[in-house]
């Protein structure tokens, strides 16, 4: 079994029944062990994103886009330093979704989030999305049901699009359990270098702990579909986080197995060229 | 004398002086050695950038922005993945210029970089920039030279306003010799997962090398302002251009100096606010 059947959940998953403290599939101990199996996977991470890349430079299909998603400190820039900083940053496009500007908001909610897609050949990443739209503005009554409730249809609709055109979807909700923020929180609150990772706005998203799980849940067995899956990623242990989604990304690219473009150049006659190609200085 | 010293080019350079086998400043012997001290600034560059980030997610004031240039196979690409991929990704903004498309044709030739400046607190990393406009487009006549002539001092108008609104800008020109870009063109032809990033073009720029340096000498020599200045990487040694950039990018920060916020709340409150936030289960 790989790793993305392990960790994708079940129809009408109840949220509770996933243990956040779980390793599933793990080939090790712990920490130790998860620093040492992701840095394995690094330089193949790095020659399969490269040769994304180089694929789609000659012939522009198809690209990756990461969706991570999850409360509070449950990890998402963790991974994107972590687990998106093993390959080449240009091969990376990053997009982190904020509240929404009043020129965004003049728009369909998945207006903003097309305009963010990587290019062919990328590997793009999403801190927070267009499920932002059935989560905080749900749970905080920004848009009432009748308009957020068409959301998962439309969203299911788009995805599907998406992977028509070429783009393969890993959706990661990163998956903590209230006493794991706690924690975090007041981890950030004890030490000065990280108060800027705190706002007073989280212990109010904190309150919601369970209108946001409710929320999390019909996402997930709503648009877990077979074109755009979602994996629950256990994220108590950030080894294990980290080694999780690095392995969901491995296993996308070897499925998708890029290759090294044939040059559209005969070889010797270019060897040649480069040789005889300097000028004499004037 | 720190590096940013030694590597300014001095007023009225002959770029015919300017050795790209050397290693100005370089605390060590060869390749090993550039390796380990590189490796022993990544904490440090990953700490200050860290700093930069938060200091402006409070105080939105200033940023950096890298302008690399230099021919085919000079190491723009080595650079941002050897030297930025040692910082965390989200706080770098990588931008490669390529042909300008027909909307940036029919804008000024500055419109384009506008669009692409990094956000304050990132790290922005300009492949190529706004001098592809008076060099490419001069050596091959796209404009004739009363269009490129002026944009000497449009540029240095453009970063004086650039500069006093925040921004530290550093241009490096990635020095080379044409022995050393033959060796390198050679190498991507005679390695099949290397022809992607050869094209035949690469040849038709070769030709044209000495023509290439005497517009890149007139950059050097005309834009090479106190307020944004250049610095020429000798970069026949990748290990040295690697140990130059990230030493000066470590320089530069270390100047900034940029600072933790004070988080604007009452952190014994916020403990407690934490500490009893989890709302009884519905």
């Amino acid at each position: 079994m790989n790793l993305r059947t392990a960790l994708r959940p079940p129809a009408n998953v109840d949220i509770r029944d996933c243990d956040p403290r779980a390793t599933p599939l793990f080939p090790g101990k712990g920490e130790d062990d998860a620093a040492r199996l992701t840095e394995k996977m690094a330089p193949k991470l790095d020659t399969l994103q490269e040769r994304l890349y180089a694929e789609n430079k000659e012939n522009p299909t198809r690209n990756v886009l990461v969706i991570l998603q999850g409360i509070d400190t449950a990890g998402k820039g963790g991974i994107i330093r972590h687990v998106f900083g093993l390959v080449d940053p240009q091969g990376v496009k990053i997009h982190a979704f904020k509240q929404p500007t009043e020129e965004e908001l003049a728009h369909d909610f998945l207006w903003r989030i097309e305009r963010a897609l990587p290019g062919r050949g990328m590997i793009g990443i999403f801190d927070r999305s267009q499920y932002e739209d059935v989560l905080v503005v749900r749970v905080d009554e920004i848009v009432p049901p009748q308009v957020w409730e068409p959301r998962f249809d439309a969203i299911n609709e788009w995805e599907e699009g998406l992977v028509a055109s070429g783009t393969t979807i890993i959706k990661c909700f990163l998956h903590i359990d209230p006493a794991t923020q706690q924690e975090r929180l007041l981890a950030r609150l004890e030490n000065p270098s990280k108060h800027w990772k705190y706002s007073p706005g989280d212990v109010k998203v904190r309150r919601k702990w369970y209108k946001y799980m409710e929320a999390y849940q019909d996402v997930l067995n709503r648009c877990n579909t077979d074109t755009a899956p979602w994996y629950v990623i256990p994220s108590n242990h950030k080894w294990y986080r980290n080694w999780a989604v690095a392995t969901l990304l491995l296993e996308t690219l070897q499925d998708m197995d890029p290759q090294w473009p044939v040059g559209g150049f005969d070889v010797a006659e270019q060897i040649e060229a480069v040789k005889t190609s300097l000028p004499a200085e004037s």
